[in-house]
């Protein structure tokens, strides 16, 4: 289906995307720009949202937000970026449940929609390869598996729940250097918030996450839990707003950044 | 016998240890000021003892040397040092072995001597307490537990051995945080070299340590192990040099340094 080479520019995904020749993941396309998960709500919930954001930055690393409401650009993120139909899949979300995908949501956009981007882990995935660390999702060409835990978010308004994260099974040498390079993307979710032992954080059998797909753990290893993208979505599940938007997991926006524009910006 | 108050300079902490005023360990005083493990070897040897620093940063982390062999001054470090007689107590190795512990070694010091000042761990100690980490031999007044590994250091001229470690229990939160904050100082062994398991590396029972004491490891907890400055007296002990020095365990020298120095400097 895609028509674009390795050398591809963001802007050029994201035509493609918008002009309907797109349709799967973006995991490992445009290397080295950063990509983010989508939130779209009505402008009464946005300033909880936000705070939600700003509270609990490890699962959900604010990187931008809409200039107003019911503007689909994020200038600060990309030349041209539309929110409505820049990304390959939606969720169309409805009282807490998703009740549709769509390629588009040009047709249900409304003028007090707020769109947030937030950070997502395919940065650090690309620098912890880069690094000679064998990112397991990666290696074994699937999803990255993840759980839902105890581990309690700060609660704002009608935004609550537990966090997700996303595991990687590593030796602990690795598991060090991982650390060690994932502190410097707090874009991109940070540090881990746990290793080890997974009942310690809720998490009861890692054979069955609640999303994405296992992935094998290795004689030596141990498993390495990073907050995930993927919280704001249960959140949204607790939220029950009348309407909401969400990227379909894995298939996110593409932006025109790269972690070191971040570091000049910031 | 110490007669200086909190407030001390680590000057005044020399001229004090210089006079005889103060013979024991080194641990807590000075906050904030690096300390340094000291190896003194015949010309002969230095070089190749450099080259095994250098390629063994982590247990081994170089901050210093004589400029010229016979000089005792260690300027980069701090005005006046004399490795001759400012550290409160020295070892006096022969042959591999040790044969004395002496409050200084100007009587034993030759025009060929070259010193070496390697960091320590003192250094991210104060800045995990700092982090609101528990330090556990802090916590339990007691010296932090070593233990020989099977982690086997780069070998370079006679100078060869396995690496000895460190280890400080920690629940995965807080040994997360810690190889954050260790990663920034390299020139105190930097992040660790492993965690969890230890028989991993060749550890069999972390209540016997080979060197210091045993803390007590805390359900829910697991051990972290950093490079530790013991390993240059492993390494002493297989070289067999007919003369050689070093600092007695715990008693180390002071110097006028930051950490914050060490990096506007380099």
């Amino acid at each position: 289906m895609t028509k674009l080479d390795s050398n591809a520019t963001p802007r050029q995904w994201r035509r493609l995307i918008r002009e309907g020749g797109y349709d799967a993941p973006t995991s490992g396309l445009c290397g080295g720009f950063l990509q983010c998960n989508l939130v779209i709500l009505p402008r009464d919930a946005a300033d909880e949202f936000e705070d939600f954001c700003l509270s609990n930055p490890k699962p959900c690393p604010l990187l931008a937000k809409s200039t107003t409401p019911g503007d689909p650009s994020l200038p600060s993120l990309g030349e041209g970026i539309d929110v409505r139909f820049d990304l390959p899949r939606y969720r169309h979300w409805q009282a807490g449940k998703v009740v549709d995908e769509l390629a588009s949501i040009e047709h249900l956009w409304k003028d007090n929609d707020v769109a947030f981007a937030l950070g997502c882990s395919f940065s650090f995935d690309h620098a912890l390869g880069k690094a000679g660390i064998d990112v397991r999702h990666v290696s074994e060409g699937c999803n990255v598996p993840m759980y839902r835990t105890s581990i309690t978010c700060e609660k704002a308004g009608r935004f609550w729940g537990d966090m997700v994260v996303s595991m990687r099974p590593m030796t602990s040498k690795d598991a060090i250097r991982a650390i060690e390079i994932s502190t410097h993307y707090p874009e991109a979710h940070g540090a881990p918030v746990h290793l080890g032992d997974p009942t310690l954080i809720g998490i009861n059998d890692l054979k069955t996450p609640d999303f994405g797909s296992a992935v094998s753990l290795k004689t030596g290893e141990i498993p390495v839990f990073w907050a995930c993208g993927v919280t704001p979505q249960i959140v949204l599940e607790n939220a029950q707003l009348p309407i909401a938007f969400t990227h379909a997991p894995g298939h996110m926006l593409i932006t025109d950044k790269t972690h070191e524009d971040l570091y000049e910006i910031s």
